[in-house]
Formats: C-alpha cells, sequence, structure tokens
C-alpha cells in the first residue's frame, strides 16, 4: 500500500527546494519508513529527496526502496553522482543490485568506485546466483583468539560502520581459517570480566555452509539452528564471508513462491509478476502447458477405444468430467500434503509405507464420501431425464446409477494413492517432488479416471460388453 | 535425516550408566547438533542423556528437539523432574509447548514451577493462537533512559542470563510505556564512550506491533523492517514483549505451509502431516471435495443441455477432457502468478487493469499455440479413424477439425482472465485471495470450457444446429 500521508509535503518541499525540509524528513523517521513514504514519488524525485539526506541515511534509506525502484535510479542518475553511494551499500546488496542493473551502466559505475570496493564486487559477481557465495557479504568481523573481552569489543567498536552485523563476530588463525565464534551476546555477558581471553570464551563448534552450497540448503540450517548468521567457508575452511538472517528471510520467501509456482505450473521466474515481460511468463507457462497437453491426449485415445461403450450407453459421458475433477482433485490433495511435509523436513522418503497406509485410509473415507455425493446427483439426473419428455437419452436404470457411485470410491483412492507416491518416487529418484506439480497429477487421474470409469461400467452393466 | 553417527556410542553409554560421558556428549557439539543426533533414541532414552548433561545445556537441548519428541518427553516424564526444565525455557517456547500437552499434564507441572513464571506463562496462555500476543515472550530487556553506554552494558549483563535477546533493549518510561530502542550494536559501537548518556544514542521512532495483531503481520513487517526483534504493545503502548527472528523464521514456514494447502484445496492444519490423525484429514480435505463436487455438477447440466449437439458429432466428446484440462491449467497458471505476487506485496487490488492486460496478451498466444497442438491431435485423431475399417465414428471433415482449436483459443483465454481477476476479486471482497484455490479454479473453467466448446461447435457447424 503506498503511504500517500506525506506525499504533498515532500512536493512541496521538492518544488521549493527546502534541502533543510527534506533533509529532515528524511532524518526524522526509520530508514524502512521514509522509503515506504518515497514509494509515490517518482525515480527522479526519490534521488532529490536522498540527495538531501546526511550521507549514512542516504544509503540507509536508499538500502529499503523496492529492487526495480533501486535499478530504475542506478540506470537513470549520473554514474558519478551514483558510485559513492554503491561503495556504501552493504557488498552483498550492491552485487545483487549490479546483478539486476543494465550491463552497460555497471561498467560505468564500477570504475568509479574505491580499488577494495571494486575488487570485491568482481569477486562476488563471480558466485553462481542461488549459491551461498552469492549471498554472502565479506564484511564480518574477524578476531584473534589472543584478545580480551575489552580489546574485542574496542576492536569491533572500531570497525563497525563498516560490519554488516556485529553480533557474530569471527575466530580466524593468521592463514584465515575459522576456529571459532564469539557473540556479541558473550561479549556483552561478559562485559563485567574485561579481561577474559576470547580463546577461554569461544565456541569451537562452529556450523558452517560451503560456499558453494545451494541458498535452500543454507536457509535450511540457518532456519533450524536459529542463527543470526552463519560463516561461509571454503574447501580449507578458510572464511569467505557470512550470510545474515535477513538475507535468510529472503531466501525463504522466494522458495515458498518458487514451490507455489511449480504446483502450479509455472517455471521459475528471476523476477516479479509484473516485472517480468509477458512473453517472458508466456514461456515460463507454455513448457508446462505442453507437456501436460501431450499427457492429456491419452484421454482422447482412452475415450476413443471405449467409443463402443458409450454409444450403447451415452448418459455416462455426462458424467466424465465431475468423475475426472473428482480424483483429479483428491490426487492434489494428496500431493500437496506430501510435498509440503517433505519441504518442511517431516517427512523422509523412507516414511513412504506409512504415507501409503494413510492415503489409502483418506482415499477409502473420501470416495466413500463422494461416491454418496454421486448417487444423490445421477438420481437427480434421473429423475430429471425422466421428467424431460422430448429427451432422447434413456432414462438410467437403478443398477446403471450405482456405476457412478463406484467409479468415484475407486477413483479418489486412485488419485489418493498416486498423489501421495508419485512425489515420494521423485524424491527417490533425486528430483525434486514439487516437480510432481498439481496439473500434473490431475493430468495422470484423467487417464486412470477415464480407465476406470469405463471398466466399473463394463463389469457392472452386462448389456455394454460383447 | 536421523544421524546416526554416534547412535552406537550413545547407546552403549546409556547401558553401561557412563554419566561421564553422556555429560560430555552433551556438551562437546552445539545443542542443535546434539539434538540431531539424539533423533534416534526413544523419549524415554532422549530424557536420561538430558538429565545427565549439564542444566544449562539440557534447556538448550530440549529446546532444539521437534515438538513432537518435547511433548512426548513431557507426557512420559515425572512432573516434578519436568518442572525445572519448563521453567527455564523461554517463555514463548514453554507455552507453545504447554499449549501442545495433555491438559492433565499442564495442570501437574504448573505448580511445581515458581510463582514468576507461572503467573507469566498463564497470562501468556490466554492469547489466541496466531496472534502478536501468543508469540512474543515476555523475557526483555527494558532500560531508563538515564542510564549511560557503560551502565547499560553493566545492566543488561547481570540480566543476560533471563533474557531472549541482548541485541534490542528497551527503553520505557516508569509506567512501562515504550520510549526507545537502543540496539546492542549501538552499544558496542559507542563502546568507546561510555559516558554518554542512552537518551542521546536512543531511536525514537520505533516500530511496533498490537498485541491482538495476526502472525502474518507481524511477520511482514519484521522481514521487510529486517528486524532481529519486534517489540509488542498494548492500545496504550505499554511494552509487553517482543517476538524475535526465530519465531519470524516459523510464522513465514507456517504460512507458506497454509498457503500452498490452500492452493491445493486443503483446508488449515494444526499439526504436521504424520502427527495429524488421518480421520482429521478427511474432515479437512473433504470440506473442499465438497465444494468442488458440486461445482462439478454443473459440468452434468452443462453437458446435457449440449446432448443433440453431441448425437451429431459424437467425436467431440473424446476431446472434452483435453479442452477442460487445458483451460484449467492456464486458469491455475494465472491464479498462481497472481496469489503468489499479492502474498509477496507486489501486486495490489489497484493493479487489476495492469493484470488483465497481461493474462489477456499471455492468454491469446497460450492459445495460439495450445491451438496448434490441437490442431495436431485433431489430424492424428482423423488419420487414427480413417485407418480404422471397424470404427462407426464418422471421420471428421476439416471444417468440423477446426473446432478444437478455435476451442483452446477460447478456453485458455477464458482460463487467464478467470485465474487473473477472481485473486484480484477476492481481494477487493476482503477475502483471503488465496482461497481462490487451483481446484476452485479448475472447476469454474471445466463449466466455462463446456459451454464454450459447444458454442464454437454449433457456430462453426451449420449441419449441428436445428
Amino acid at each position: 500500500m503506498i503511504n500517500t500521508l506525506l506525499l504533498p509535503e515532500l512536493r512541496e518541499m521538492l518544488e521549493t527546494g527546502d534541502e533543510a525540509g527534506l533533509r529532515e524528513f528524511a532524518g526524522a523517521l526509520h530508514p524502512a519508513r521514509a522509503a515506504e513514504f518515497m514509494e509515490g514519488l517518482t525515480a527522479e524525485e526519490t534521488w532529490r529527496v536522498l540527495r538531501a539526506a546526511e550521507e549514512a541515511r542516504r544509503v540507509d534509506i536508499f538500502g529499503y526502496l523496492d529492487s526495480g525502484r533501486q535499478v530504475e535510479i542506478v540506470e537513470s542518475i549520473a554514474p558519478g553522482e551514483m558510485a559513492p553511494l554503491m561503495a556504501e551499500l552493504p557488498a552483498d546488496d550492491r552485487v545483487d543490485l549490479l546483478n539486476d542493473v543494465d550491463n552497460a551502466v555497471v561498467e560505468e559505475v564500477l570504475p568509479l568506485m574505491a580499488h577494495e570496493e571494486r575488487r570485491e564486487t568482481l569477486r562476488l559477481l563471480e558466485h553462481a546466483e542461488g549459491t551461498a557465495g552469492a549471498l554472502m557479504t565479506t564484511e564480518v568481523a574477524k578476531l584473534s583468539e589472543n584478545l580480551t573481552v575489552h580489546q574485542a569489543l574496542e576492536e569491533i567498536s572500531r570497525q563497525a560502520e563498516n560490519l554488516e552485523t556485529v553480533y557474530y563476530n569471527y575466530i580466524v588463525d593468521d592463514a584465515n581459517h575459522l576456529r571459532g565464534l564469539v557473540s556479541a551476546r558473550q561479549l556483552v555477558t561478559h562485559y563485567r570480566e574485561p579481561n577474559l581471553r576470547l580463546a577461554d570464551l569461544a565456541q569451537r563448534d562452529v556450523v558452517t555452509v560451503h560456499v558453494d552450497d545451494d541458498q535452500e540448503v543454507v536457509a535450511k540450517k540457518v532456519a533450524n539452528y536459529n542463527f543470526l548468521a552463519i560463516p561461509v567457508v571454503d574447501d580449507e575452511r578458510r572464511l569467505l564471508g557470512i550470510i545474515t538472517h535477513d538475507d535468510i528471510i529472503d531466501v525463504l520467501r522466494e522458495e515458498a513462491t518458487e514451490d507455489a509456482h511449480m504446483a502450479g505450473g509455472v517455471a521459475r521466474l528471476d523476477e516479479s509478476y509484473l516485472d517480468t515481460p509477458w512473453y517472458t511468463l508466456v514461456w515460463k507457462r507454455v513448457i508446462w502447458l505442453t507437456v501436460l497437453f501431450f499427457f492429456a491426449t491419452f484421454t482422447i485415445s482412452a475415450l476413443t477405444s471405449f467409443e463402443h461403450t458409450l454409444e450403447k450407453l451415452p448418459w455416462l459421458m455426462a458424467f466424465v468430467p465431475l468423475v475426472l475433477s473428482s480424483g483429479g482433485n483428491t490426487g492434489n490433495q494428496s500431493a500437496t500434503l506430501v510435498i509440503t511435509a517433505m519441504t518442511n523436513g517431516e517427512l523422509k522418503a523412507k516414511d513412504w509405507w506409512r504415507v501409503m497406509r494413510r492415503e489409502l485410509a483418506m482415499g477409502l473415507s473420501l470416495g466413500l464420501l463422494l461416491s454418496m455425493m454421486g448417487l444423490i446427483s445421477v438420481s437427480i439426473y434421473a429423475w430429471r431425464t425422466s421428467a424431460t419428455p422430448d429427451s432422447t437419452l434413456p432414462i438410467p436404470s437403478l443398477r446403471d446409477m450405482l456405476v457412478v457411485p463406484i467409479t468415484l470410491i475407486a477413483v479418489a483412492l486412485c488419485g489418493a494413492l498416486c498423489g501421495g507416491a508419485l512425489p515420494l518416487l521423485f524424491r527417490r529418484m533425486g528430483l525434486d517432488p514439487a516437480l510432481m506439480s498439481n496439473p500434473f497429477v490431475s493430468g495422470i487421474c484423467d487417464v486412470a479416471g477415464i480407465v476406470i470409469y469405463m471398466t466399473v461400467a463394463l463389469l457392472l452393466l452386462p448389456q455394454l460388453s460383447g
């Protein structure tokens, strides 16, 4: 929601060139709130407000603007003005931003940054997106274990301005190997023992991630351990950087969105819905639609192969969509339950037998309930057909009427078992279980549903066979 | 994955009663890791290991056990042994745990806790689940603004043991009204100015949540502002407690799971898939299945009302599932994209016009692509029918063959527009857009699909009408 409360005042200050007023606005509110109030301004107006702010404030507020707006500003403002602000951004955010900005602009801005920031940026830009390396920042406090609590606090207070977090500080040896962790909590707790040495305080069993680890693995580790940050190391356990909790929250949100998209049959998007060009979205959707279309063509063959059956009892046809959607919906529910339980780590591949037993029980129960509803709707259909004198369709007999309810039990059971089993099978095959998307399960249930429906009809109604 | 590496050693130590060995195991690893290694033990064995550990360690490791195991232990161990550990747990975790434990056990354990912890637990137990009040902990550092940096650090170091976090400390007046925030980062940064007063350091524009706010609102605020914690206040802005980042990560995960369940047509679960009894799951599923079944009955009426058309050209029937699933899949994709974009805050109800234009463009493009595939599959069908001499179905004419491709353009367009519009409409009506679950969109697309299919057939093929 765009917060328009202060917009008129902001606009007036911009028109009259009231630099002092703008600086006050930027300084008075939490940077995240100031950014929120500025959502209604254009990129150019936003930059004019930021320029009036104090330097540290400018960087903070800029960091809270949404990424589309950040890109707009970077691409429209003179590189000479932009470079100092870019240099002040946390290294990981800077790299994320440069990844989104037009390459020509990046090439103009980079040479204008100080040597050290430029080198660091180039190094971070090298890591593949979606890995720990691309998420981490290099601005981490490294301490020697020979320091006392007092010396460590002094050291951190000196470096604080350039650190992403002061809450986790790492002990490294001369070759930068990770040797331990001292949290700000420990330092503050031992504030009354200033001469205690870090060597006696450090936690030695530090949980780390490897620089090439996937961001999903990193997020799960941090979330499970309730960490504020996690160190990133290379093969020789040298400390390369840290990933902080705010980046983890972003990853968790990204992964949730990606899973939802997969469940809906949309391939991974790199940007948000409104920022992705529509023709790119077409491409992301058509891949799955094609696969699903291919699956659906089997329903044509299935229906055609039962043409003789359907000709003899044409009213069976009217219930095809109902039968198929009942199976598909039950299957989707099972797949959704199993996939989310696996994503949350509550369910492992070895639990397959428990899943199958549960889905068997649920499929049967749901099938019985659907079957009762099916009996009601077949009865209504029979009553309405008998009440329509010009209908050419024969009125179903009592025996005919049992075909749909019995089929519904079988398709619900089939849906529950397929929906439960396929994600587990995918996991066992080393694939992402979320690939077993809802439309995919529906597709499989559709083909199975037709075969079940016709088989039940043939078995139950002797007049159909032969 | 159960980590079985140390299990044999642990079991041996348990058998031989090697208390010293068990204590060493519990003390050597990160508590989260120790908890992981113990996953393979029974509740009773786990408790024997914990009993051997030092008290603070015992509490830490217990906190990392999964909640099902925690409940098992609490319910099976003598209340007298359990109460001291319960009292040491962070207040919010204690309350979460007691909410899951059998009421009779709660009534035994509570009176055994110290007066203060008992009162606090009872107060927190009062807040409705899913609100800020139920998430918060009361163990927060409250400081007077008259303290200096040095005094504040001393004060925090004294209280540290009983605080959930030392990273955010709040300034309150004598009546407990929230007046400001001083982070550990600020204190450490100003370590070299020990006489600076908190009044000169405090951030005054503190972002808060109300005790009755929904947990989803809380999570979004913390995630957007990148906070480590957020203070919880009442109507008069009195500080009641704080919610820390680890609880926020749990909420984000919970909400993602809930959204996924809704998209799959499953009502909100209170426990994990394996922990929910199967008959409860049946109930959570049958609600949606019934609604969807009701929708699907409209397809019966739709097909029946076109019975005369279908009788004249029975092969049209074979393509019904293909046509319906194409529309449904396109609709699901659109709904998924719009719902996730709204959940992530990228899309607001006011953007409806942009969404409609995009879905129009995408629906048409996807429809054209599907239509080409449709033409191919109708051609294959015609070729196969003409090659089967005993088929009683007439071979489709060239004009007949156009019905399916044209229908596919229309159903894809209809799916894209419905899938895009319905979640926006739900939001505008004040409902959760995720309620417009995938099976629901499919159900609507099914009915629309039949009407479109038959209308196209009637318009294109003059022999069908009359």
